[in-house]
C-alpha cells in the first residue's frame, strides 16, 4: 500500500477513535462494565446470537425455542437503560463504518460496472 | 457521520482513485476489454466462478466436472498475458482495500477486546 494511502488510513482511524460517537460508545461500554445485571445480561445475549449466527452459518437447524430464547434476551435487554443505549450506539457507530466502507469501495465498484456494461 | 469522518473518508477515495495502482489496474481493464479473445475468455471465467460461489453459499452439490471446468478457464487465464497481469493487479487492490478496511476496523476491534476480557 503507497505511504499516502496508509497515511490518509491512519488519520482517518485516529478521527473514528476521537469521535463523539466512538467516545459515547466506549464510556457506554464503561457503563455496562461496571453493572454486574447489565454486563452478564450482554454477555448471556451475545452468546445466544453467536449460537444462532453460527447454526444459520452452517446450515443447522434452528428450534422455536431457540429462536424464542433469543427474542426474550433481546426484549429483557432492550428493557435495561444502559444496555438499550448500548445497542442504539453500536448501531450508529455500525453505520458509520458501512458508510464510510462504501465510500472507499466506490472507485472499485465504478471501474467493475464500467467494465460490465 | 461527521463531517470530519466524512470528509477524510472522501480524500481517501481520492487517493485510491488517482494511486498508480488504481490506475494500473484501470488500464489493464481497458487492455482486456479492447481484446476480443481476452475479454470473452475473462468472462467465461468470472461466470464460471459466480456459479461455482452461488452453489458454494447455497450448499448444492459441486460435480468434479465443474471444478475441472473452472480450473481449465483458471489455467488459460493465467496463459494469457493481459489477464494474468489484470488478475495480479486486482490482487493488489483487494490487499490494499483490506489493509485499509483493517486499519478503520481498529478502534472498534479493541473496544470489543477490551470489553470481552
Ligand atoms: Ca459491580
Ligand atoms: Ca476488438
Amino acid at each position: 500500500m503507497s505511504n499516502s494511502l496508509y497515511t490518509l488510513a491512519q488519520q482517518l482511524e485516529q478521527a473514528i477513535r476521537t469521535s463523539e460517537d466512538f467516545q459515547q460508545l466506549k464510556r457506554a461500554y464503561e457503563a455496562v462494565r461496571r453493572d454486574e445485571t447489565a454486563y452478564r445480561m450482554f454477555n448471556h445475549f451475545r452468546q445466544l446470537q453467536l449460537q444462532l449466527h453460527e447454526k444459520q452459518f452452517t446450515g443447522a437447524a434452528i428450534s422455536p425455542e431457540e429462536v424464542e430464547q433469543a427474542q426474550k434476551a433481546m426484549a429483557l435487554t432492550q428493557q435495561n437503560e444502559k444496555l438499550s443505549t448500548l445497542m442504539a450506539l453500536e448501531q450508529r457507530m455500525s453505520m458509520t463504518i458501512a458508510d464510510m466502507n462504501q465510500i472507499i469501495m466506490k472507485p472499485l465498484e465504478e471501474l467493475y460496472r464500467s467494465f460490465a456494461e
